[in-house]
């Protein structure tokens, strides 16, 4: 799977033979993307969650595509502790994946990455994301299920409507509620939820998200935080959304496969010296940006 | 300016010829980015900014392209006040851009606008970006100058080195210093960039980043940090660096129109029907992305 995994990153040429052979395996696991502000505690939540799938004896993928987080070098004590505990279960696969490169490159890759999971039969995988910014909210966007979580703290709910990531919870959860102002924070945020919801007809059945509470660093509320994971699946199965939202993910991730090879060719392929040349004359104000991209688009 | 800036969201079709007329105007305006995390105080800081800016006799563009932003319909409270001091006074001109959309539209439109604000002959623009997440740090890199704020509190120059923003920074600056703590956090960070610095040849002249502290809500250091932001472009006058530095912003610019190109056929053009066919036999297991991604590649 690592080295599946470092093909998809390195956009290997034989990428398209492995994807091929992997497509017929895909489909079961649950992909969960995890979200949340740096601080909020997104390392110690998913290492709390991968415990308890593990006590119910499923196979669980982890795909870091956080730069903040412990498995992609910005390791930072405890964390890297704290998962260091199921690096040697056979049933965890852990696997980061650096962000910091090419816009898209994330995008590209991180989906592909999840089929390998997959495919690898994990029951569960789990995308930890910063969630802040475009690019990482369109990662959750592609889980089936994406946990929202927040820290108590002046404004934070407020903070998260801002950064944009409350439209796309099914599940949210204050971590740290062991700090002051939990309650608060869990209170702004139902508020916040209840505005922002549409008001549709009364027979479409909608999914309420919920919002828990919990310790992670001492494993308080994972179990029911858990069961509001697996119940989100559950409604997905039974009102015909999952195969909906799948397919939304299958485009997104054949558009970013598409882009990324026109990025590719803009960087280092066919069209990159044309590319400086017209770069330059923008600078010089000889040409301008649309000019200079209509003779470069194909 | 605010009609054009309009056009450059809507991709109208007439910008190419827009953006042809502006080509020979443009390059004179400093441009500004400011970024740091939610709550560090960008648009207070952005807002004093103008002010000192007004007071020097130098016309201001702003673009907000942070969802958090005033501008930008996150407006509360104080925030949209403050800035309302600068909305009669003809010497500004601030124009916020909606983020929420597709990846890359960001990337694609931001350069475009700052474009506009300098061929209207703006002498500084302003860019506020949230700055954590991939999109954000890319517009923070296509600035001449990009100004990094931090807030005091425990941890927060770790947490700006996960989320990989200690990296772009030309000016730091740790706003709210009047809270417990500026001290620290400005010691930490000076600790971190220090450690991040390569060791380079002691002939190459390098700039060395400042870290300053403010108090923006009451204008306190604005001066001082204004200063530093002007001392930069000097800087990179002075060592051949700009032409450098907008060679690869037009690099990026092109690119990104190119890109906009390919997904807007993707989403509304020709390709869509097919993209929506080959997501439904990827969810299905008859094919794979990129056997997908291939068919649809120019």
């Amino acid at each position: 799977m690592a080295r599946l995994i470092s093909l998809i990153e390195d956009q290997s040429p034989v990428l398209g033979q492995v994807a091929r052979e992997l497509a017929p395996h895909t489909g079961q696991a649950h992909v969960v993307g995890i979200t949340g502000a740096p601080g909020v505690g997104k390392s110690t939540t998913t290492s709390a969650l991968v415990t308890a799938l593990r006590a119910s004896g499923r196979r669980v993928g982890v795909l870091a595509v956080d730069p903040s987080s412990p498995f992609t070098g910005g390791a930072l004590l405890g964390d890297r502790v704290r998962m260091q505990e199921h690096a040697t279960d056979p049933g965890v696969f852990i696997r980061s994946m650096a962000t910091r490169g090419h816009l898209g490159g994330l995008a590209a890759a991180a989906p592909q990455a999840v089929r390998v999971l997959d495919a690898a039969r994990c029951d569960v995988v789990l995308i930890e994301t910063v969630g802040v910014g475009q690019s990482e909210v369109e990662v959750a966007g592609l889980a089936d299920t994406t946990l929202v979580l927040l820290a108590p703290g002046m404004g934070d709910a407020i903070q998260a409507a801002k950064a944009g990531i409350l439209e796309i919870g099914n599940v949210y959860c204050v971590n740290k509620a062991d700090r002051d102002g939990a309650d608060v924070t869990a209170r702004e945020l139902r508020t916040m939820l209840a505005i922002g919801r549409k008001v549709e007809g009364e027979d479409a059945p909608q999914w309420r998200p919920p919002i828990l509470q919990t310790v992670a660093s001492r494993g308080e509320g994972i179990a029911e935080l858990l069961e509001q994971i697996d119940r989100h699946r559950e409604f997905l199965v039974e009102h015909d959304e999952l195969e909906a939202r799948r397919r939304l993910r299958a485009r997104a991730e054949i558009e970013a496969l598409v882009v990324a090879d026109v990025r590719t060719r803009l960087a280092h392929g066919a069209d990159a010296a044309a590319l400086d040349r017209l770069a330059g004359d923008v600078v010089s104000g000889a040409t301008d940006p649309y000019t200079a991209a209509a003779t470069l688009t194909p």
